[in-house]
């Protein structure tokens, strides 16, 4: 249909929050350019410069969008330097727009071409040192859904930003003298204070047991309601690793956890 | 016009924030659908796992929509279990997809058509235990959207939740030895902490006074700016029914009160 | 195209939250009245009753948006009061929609014409006394945005409400002896606890030094990539202001700091 065709996508994600106006800064921006668009808040509470929950944050909702679509996202702690370009990455299925700090690690491959954002229409007449969101990548991700080309935004460029914070962890010393523990490493905790770690389903043992903060849970459940409201469980998460959580209850604040806590996988 | 034709509009509202990218996931499975949507935020700061608060958003939010719109709701404690079906159910004016636990208690009745949701496309060709609301809500409402009947979504169902959270209380306890005197309870506390009570407007007395905390209020005002700052006042809410405010501030905290209490509405 | 001339854009920004459905039921009023829009949430978390803050929020978002855009605004502790009409203002570029009460001082001027809403279709059957959001602005944008005359609204208005709060301090008790010192005024702080000024860059002297909360900053850096995480930094804003930040901190919360605070502009 003459609309599906007409409406490019574009999900925006932020560590802006919705108070200041920020985003509607960014999206005034992209509507300059173009109101042929399908706008998609994806997320504006990214906690503030907070790479790694904004990586994972694009992991877990990129997938789910059409081809085509172009997902702008900025959490930039070092706006304005030298040091983190402003890019474009093309993975033949999406257009990523934003920082080259990371933050696209987990839904990009160093091998996608990348171009810098360095030529107008894919930035803003005037620049300011503070505000690339809405003075580049907003400008870029208009200018793209308006039908420019990623290779006129600038010269083609190698990807530098990197995340290590989601590889599995092998910890000797934590790994005691028996050789089959395994460990897993919170990559994530969510909005619920549910505990996501970076060990996939495939590879857990059968009947596994685990122990977290001093605490064994016995056996893997597969949902919520398996355990009573206020007990610890271990499960599957939608991104298909293990996760910890307490029902209906924030596991972070009951056992006291944060990121990189390392969960015991013990044989049963 | 064509375009009024051709978007469809699905509201959503869930507890699960905008931090964490889980709603753009949802909207993403939607879009993946069809693209001729206007998706429109209810509210995703719902209490999380507040059934009643997300009965109680809906109630004051859906009557505003045009004929047609498909309204996508997930304050979902229960995903996963058995207990709690995944519905679409259709008043004939709107369709309401999300889980059967009550969350849609004040916008349909026990006689509307509701369907499980059990077949694709109303679900994805991989559903999780834990995200039902990327995995089955989201792609049922795409698949509605794009056109398909709810009746092809799976088998009819008679509808088991329902809340009784909002029914009016009439508490011999409480009533003391003054038969003409009634009790309102407060069913929800809005962002700003006033207290919404589930008495209409229709069944106060002729010149009533109020009892909360403690407290006497003499009156009942028209709007905020009948008292000072810091006062507080009884009035009739945008819902139509008696609420509790202090003006500028949030009369939740002020008074340390929460759902459940009760206010004693007495003759004048 | 068909479809840049057909979708009107309609920005929302409100102290509502999105946590009760409120904004979710002015979009409901809007789409009653067309479907043609482009709804664009600008700020939902604007602290509650906070006019300054939302006119500042308006003020640094607004310009970006494509000639004809609607601006719909709510920010109205006195919502229901006579003493602040519900009103249209044209300034030829933007049609402002929300109460006369200061909140659009920024973004129009008092020669721009202005009516008062007092006519259907710009106002609902029903006005409540307190939700003027949904009953009177919602309608009257989505009024506007299928093409009625912001004249038929009502009765041309003068405007009444005011901000004074954002022109520069020149406070002599503050000032010194040195009567080339010159003051910034923090007239708002953002997400980031950044604390923004009024001093427009064009005022500020060569190489100027700060001094704010008994620290002194040396320099007016560039960009928060210039100093180190948790180091105290001056530098122009998105905005074209004087603002004071910590990297990757809040300058608020580490110096304890709100609006109002005067920051010391010094010769170098």
């Amino acid at each position: 249909m003459y609309l599906e065709a007409a409406l490019t996508i574009i999900t925006l994600t932020t560590d802006f929050g919705t108070r200041d106006g920020y985003v509607g800064a960014m999206k005034g921006v992209i509507l300059s350019r173009t109101t042929s668009v399908q706008l998609v808040d994806l997320a504006h509470h990214v906690p503030a410069h907070d790479i790694v929950a904004g990586a994972y944050c694009l992991h877990q909702a990129v997938d789910c969008f059409p081809a085509g679509t172009i997902h702008l996202a900025v959490v930039d702690p070092g706006v304005g330097s030298a040091a983190r370009a402003p890019v474009i990455i093309d993975t033949g299925r999406y257009l990523f727009v934003g920082p080259d700090n990371g933050l696209f690690s987990l839904v990009t491959s160093p091998s996608h071409p990348a171009y810098a954002i360095s030529r107008q229409p894919f930035v803003r007449t005037q620049v300011s040192n503070t505000f690339h969101g809405r003075d580049i990548f907003a400008a870029a991700a208009g200018a793209l859904a308006a039908g420019a080309d990623p290779s006129d935004a600038g010269p083609q460029v190698a990807l530098k930003g990197r995340l290590s914070d989601f590889a599995p962890v092998a910890d000797a010393a934590h790994a005691g003298s028996d050789s089959r523990e395994m460990m897993a490493t919170v990559i994530y905790i969510d909005t619920f204070g549910n505990l996501i770690t970076d060990v996939p389903a495939g590879q857990l043992p059968a009947k596994p047991r685990f122990r977290v903060a001093g605490r064994i849970i016995e056996r893997l459940s597969k949902t919520f309601a398996d355990v009573d409201a206020g007990v610890l469980l271990a499960y599957i998460g939608s991104a298909g690793t293990l996760e910890i959580a307490v029902r209906e209850q924030s596991a972070a604040a009951v056992l006291g956890l944060g990121r990189g806590t390392v969960v015991e996988i013990l044989p049963s």
